[in-house]
């Protein structure tokens, strides 16, 4: 493992211990048998720690979502012409796409970065284009690590973005035709898996789809393996060959929060990739990270697992945009209520168990 | 099975097929790759059809909190004293506990219900009290058929009210010390099921305090099937023999929330088994109830099993009062604002899936 770019956070904090301490302390004294809450207790103690605070708070919401389009497309991965990422940025700006009743719903700023489509840029996309699209990672690196690296820093401006927001939670989203071709890629290296284990439908490609899905994503590791020889295991190398724009932003964007004291709830199959990368370079990030669902893409399990993830939600949700962290935003917000609302034994007048 | 008493709705209404074809048609027609939003799509089809309106909406939420004193507490099952029981209800009035807090978090109706308590009725309950508590359900029946029937009676009362009030979504609670072994011993009678299987830890018991509560579920149901002979089977009689009151008249709020086409979330395992009883009473309630988490009480799963029932939530919950409903809340409102607010490929101009 190699040190990430002098630009990224060379260090991260530490959650706070004494905000743990306090809060597991007063989660104690709650007018409810020990344990009773479930997951919800913990997921408050971590959020207080995250915060340094001991009643933490998820009321203000930033969901950065990061477009990008895909070389790759070329090979026929996807079940969508690459032309609806345009579309769907298009429609994420109008207010009809899930992240946008779902972002109204949770009142969350929702900002839609464009970081490279085959589209004219849409007026209300924050402009961070680096190319049309990258390259075919099947045949070529997807990106040069210039790019990569605006990549990283598109990410990096929405972290910053969203702590001058003062945002309690970040969610990274994603919209990219052709993007779990590059997840799946990116895992595969990443964890030296081979192909078939990371290789799922996507937005939904029947068997012979999957099949040379599979087939393409073994020759873009082939090639990666066969072009970067001994850096073909380095984080930052892999990212710019077989990465997407969205997809290297995420990383960089989860970096940026932790660096500055924002929890991340991280989404489905892609964006848990592109934890998995930025925890490849900076494993002091993981600590920062909720995992919001399960999904449906199958190899989101073997990312999970590399990650040590237990996530909140497993509704077989697979649609990306950061709409499985955007349904599980509720309960962040119930444990913080509960944490910070909830009568102790002594106040209420309650006798605890065994007295 | 028996028929329910008379004045148990003795017919159902069906769901609408009209319109759950309306709103699975509406679904196809989003802007998302075909069922990338997993079980939300059924969720909101299926609300759609207990509704009768093909756009669902779960705005106005009506928790019934039903509390009731267990006198199987004199055999040591429960590791708090049951006065802790009316300590709860004064709580719950107050506004401290995990129920009233997230009763708040959703802007719903909280209304608590003596059912019958050994405590004095607080002033913001409403008054529904059969006895002090039961009797205890180890050396006798809980209670009489009247008993029973005046519990069935307080449920319905409570439906009532819901409807009275708009309520689009029902989530009946419970609070009573010593009600997961009086769940327990229902749920064996009605599943044929040992003790060992159904009886757990509840609140915090250790092992020896869960092999004592075993025994004692064991001798319940053995007295049970000395009892009643022949009716040993039939659902009223293991609700009178083996109930609680709050546990009663929540089967009977279910049954009364279902005639009124009011869709019932389901809490954990004493109200799963309320729904087991109700289920038993009349099989056309099954369709009518939504099921909201897996709770911690490993007996639950027996229960969930029986009733086909997939919660939507396995957080390690563990707490009752509804607490576990009133968390998978905002899944449903997630469910119907994507079902409702989504635009259309065709609004949106977005090209699907092979065009």
């Amino acid at each position: 493992m190699k040190a990430p770019s002098s630009f990224l956070p060379s260090i991260l904090p530490s959650l706070s211990q004494t905000s743990a301490t306090d809060a597991a302390a007063r989660q104690a004294t709650l007018t409810k048998p020990a344990g009773s809450l479930g997951r919800l207790e913990q997921l408050a103690i971590t959020l207080a720690a995250q915060q340094g605070r001991d009643k933490p708070a998820v009321d203000r919401v930033h969901i950065a979502l990061f477009a990008g389009d895909h070389g790759v497309c070329e090979e026929g991965i996807s079940a969508f012409p690459q032309t609806v990422t345009g579309q769907m940025i298009a429609n994420f700006a109008a207010g009809g796409a899930a992240i946008s009743v779902l972002a109204r719903q949770l009142d969350a700023t929702l900002e839609i970065i464009d970081t490279g489509t085959v589209s004219a840029r849409h007026p209300q996309a924050i402009d961070a284009r680096i190319a049309a699209g990258t390259a075919n990672l099947a045949r070529t690196d997807a990106m040069t690590a210039a790019e990569r690296d605006q990549a990283l820093m598109a990410g990096e401006a929405a972290a910053e973005r969203a702590a001058a927001a003062g945002a309690e939670l970040f969610i990274g989203g994603e919209m990219g035709i052709g993007n779990t071709t590059s997840a799946a890629a990116l895992a595969c290296a990443l964890l030296g898996a081979p192909a078939r284990q990371l290789t799922g439908p996507g937005t939904g490609l029947d068997a012979a789809g999957v099949a040379h899905k599979t087939h393409i994503v073994a020759q873009a590791l082939q090639r990666h393996a066969d072009t970067h020889a001994q850096l073909a295991q380095d984080p930052l190398t892999i990212m710019a060959s077989l990465g997407g724009f969205e997809i290297v932003a995420l990383s960089g964007a989860m970096l940026g929060c932790a660096a500055r004291r924002i929890p991340v709830l991280v989404d489905g199959f892609i964006v848990s990739v592109a934890a998995l990368a930025a925890v490849h370079c900076q494993p002091a990030l993981r600590p920062w990270l909720h995992f919001a669902h399960r999904s449906g893409e199958p190899g989101h399990a073997h990312v999970l697992d590399a990650l040590e993830a237990e996530p909140l939600l497993d509704l077989g949700m697979r649609l990306g945009e950061g709409s499985g962290a955007a349904v599980a935003v509720p309960l962040l917000r119930a444990a913080c209520a509960l944490h910070n609302g909830m009568a102790s034994f002594a106040d209420a007048g309650v006798s605890s168990a065994g007295t």
